[in-house]
């Protein structure tokens, strides 16, 4: 696997320092990368690297372009992650092609389905009457897509994903849980794309919807009528419960929970394990985990922290016992 | 897609005061029910909402009925959340009926396996030698039901559950894992729903239980040899691990996690992303989890957490010295 | 189901106490046993139940062979609950023999995979191009393994695992989201074990890596380029993010969530539902979760540690009007 770097640079654009018939036939973190690499500058905090990497092009940021021509050749772009990210589209396209449009012949697609016909549709995948599946998405593999779920364009349902199982929805009777029926559907924007095994579920009466470009990691779990604002990210194990409505441009850290109903403005940004007990309106970061420490002393800091508000008001006694 | 109020009344009684004649075009909120709509008060709380609404029936608690009566049509009844609930199944049943029983052509079921006439088994599911599936219990797809495990009469169960692997049991020796096998079955009772991608393993030795009325969300781990009572619901990406006894009419929020080989008796509450870490012998609600904040605020108060013990000890210090 | 103690000892070795033809109907734990049951003592804790217990046989540790032979007949062992996992083993070979080699005829294996002849692919399992799997290998159903994957001998892959979906990893540009290619596979070696449903990223340009004797539970996200080193084991629901490197004879507890990027020592233990949130490079037992409680108290103590750090600032001022 090869690729000249006068090839890369017609493909991807950007300013190249260096000459156009070096031979990339890699692609590498900056910390390993080698000769024959191409790597790249994330971060002005790594650039003590530029200096060490023997990569055979670092592709940079415009106040790198001096140090970084200094040792070799470069590409100097506005924003490094996101070239480097098209590279690897590049890299794969000439090196392991995506497949063109199919249906695999384990796959199951009822007739009063609609899928398009650029769409791929993997094995043991099931679309059910009523589904949708737009142009050039792909479904990997035991997909299921169930009625009145519509799946946008260009969207990748990584393995085992649920797109359509009942919300969790009973009303208590008697100590007895009565169905409610789950009436709504799925609505899944263009460009999303969802990780192996995770579910949406279908909603109660209007449909649970996620919003162009988001992006869900594996093992989600988003329940029904929840709304996803466009281009937010969730990573793995993420849970949100139902009607929760989730602004655009938010970013969720693995494992957290958002709880039913509330609301997050855009721009929120919740940390791993963090427990998310009210709606957020104001845009920032929010975090909310126990720090993790030797077993012994989070012994000790878990017990007090059973008598902390008979601490508080110890303290307080003294207080007012000192003035 | 239509229904006269006079046909709701007749299908699920209550006290109809109104025109039986009155046209019902969907279901809603009553927060955002239109002319056309039937909706109910779940609360009330929310009794300002009954004014408000533009729905042309409201299901109300016997106290509404002269606020409700006065704004339009109503139906009065004990519990308006349940007849609503089963208001959900009469619309399903009228607009979009679910099959009759079936076996979906790709479906697999092991001639040894016990299948009831009346039973759904949808695309792509696996019924292994020994298995039992109950009266009207519907797999959707993508179920695994191994050898000796039983699903009881009119269950769901969703996309992509696994009944019965084996449960994670292994003796260490000199370093390494030696392979518990696990003898037992799975035994899920009747009116059971399970949710997708959910997991309930099999017994070491006996059997993992789930009683009848068990409602599980979707992501859900049953660890082997955990005995689930009836009626009790668990919401998505709960995880209880082995020969954990959870009692009845018990509810565990989203994300909680529940140790191995505690007791849980009936009528226990768990919050959201709480860690049960210790037997739970009283009835009640119970939580733990850390709450969040501006992640700012959160570092501050963390970083004073892994010093609470100590601070602990400080007070007492002081405290002797003052007295 | 019936086998003779000497059987049970020709086969599995040990010091017997007692007569070979004595028969053994079952095997149950100590505290349930009944005559015609073998059992073991696993836990010095729980020698008081030796003397209690009806089991025809008891797997004891050489300094309970005394005690143990004054009931009736023992085995004597230095590791009873390995012995314990063996005789598990022996049991399921006479009672209930797993399957040969089989390729299931709803599997679906790409001509371009490599699939050991011993290896048994189970119902609506998928190995696309270029992927390969062991020697004795067992994927139970549902398991997709991709191009690029790699899965040793002897291994046990549960129904619904996904190996080899995209990492996740995307670079923002103009508040989207472009896709990093996952270029790199996913490697597993050899007697390992992945329970139900869960997720084995591809490595975004190496290999994720999963060495020798790993054992995982269900619903486990493993991240792109983690590396999980031997022996170590995780419990249900765990999330590791990209690039962690856990080292070897580790165990991380159920729920548990491990941040990217970060490195845990060998022997480091992981309580469950603790957040990994920096490296640990001391083997030991680590915890950081909150202690349940009774809401109302966990309401109060929680509050108080939102003003935590204020308190301590506060305590400290008292020092100072104290000293």
């Amino acid at each position: 696997m090869l690729l000249l770097l006068g090839q890369i640079h017609q493909a991807l654009g950007g300013a190249l320092i260096g000459s156009k018939s070096i031979e990339i036939v890699g692609l590498a973190p900056i910390a390993s990368a080698k000769a024959g690499d191409i790597t790249f500058l994330s971060h002005p905090q790594f650039a003590d690297q530029l200096q060490k990497t023997q990569a055979s092009c670092v592709i940079v940021f415009p106040q790198f372009q001096d140090l970084a021509s200094q040792r070799g050749a470069c590409i100097v772009v506005d924003n490094p992650y996101a070239y480097y990210a098209r590279l690897t589209q590049l890299w794969k396209s000439q090196h392991s092609p995506e497949p063109q449009a199919f249906v695999h012949p384990t796959a199951w697609i009822d007739p009063l389905a609609q899928v398009h016909p650029s769409a791929r549709i993997g094995p043991f995948c099931w679309v059910d009457a009523g589904a949708t599946i737009g142009a050039n998405t792909w479904l990997k593999s035991h997909v299921s897509v169930s009625r009145q779920c519509k799946v946008g364009a260009n969207c990748i349902i990584h393995s085992g994903v649920v797109i359509g199982a009942d919300g969790f929805g009973f009303a208590p009777e008697n100590s007895h849980w009565i169905k409610i029926e789950q009436l709504g559907g799925v609505h899944i924007g263009d460009d999303v794309e969802i990780g192996a095994n995770s579910c949406v579920d279908r909603g109660a009466l209007e449909d649970t919807v996620i919003e162009n470009g988001v992006k869900l990691d594996n093992l989600v779990q988003i329940g029904h009528n929840v709304h996803v604002g466009a281009h937010t990210a969730m990573a793995g194990c993420v849970g949100v419960a139902g009607s929760a409505r989730i602004g655009a441009h938010c970013t969720i850290g693995g494992g957290a929970v958002v709880l039913g109903h509330l609301q997050l403005v855009d721009h929120v940004h919740i940390s791993a394990a963090s427990v998310v007990t009210r709606s957020i309106l104001q845009a920032g970061n929010y975090t909310g985990f126990f720090p993790i420490d030797h077993n012994a002393t989070w012994e000790k800091n878990a017990a007090s922290l059973r008598q902390l508000n008979q601490l508080r008001h110890r303290l307080k006694g003294l207080e007012k016992g000192n003035t």
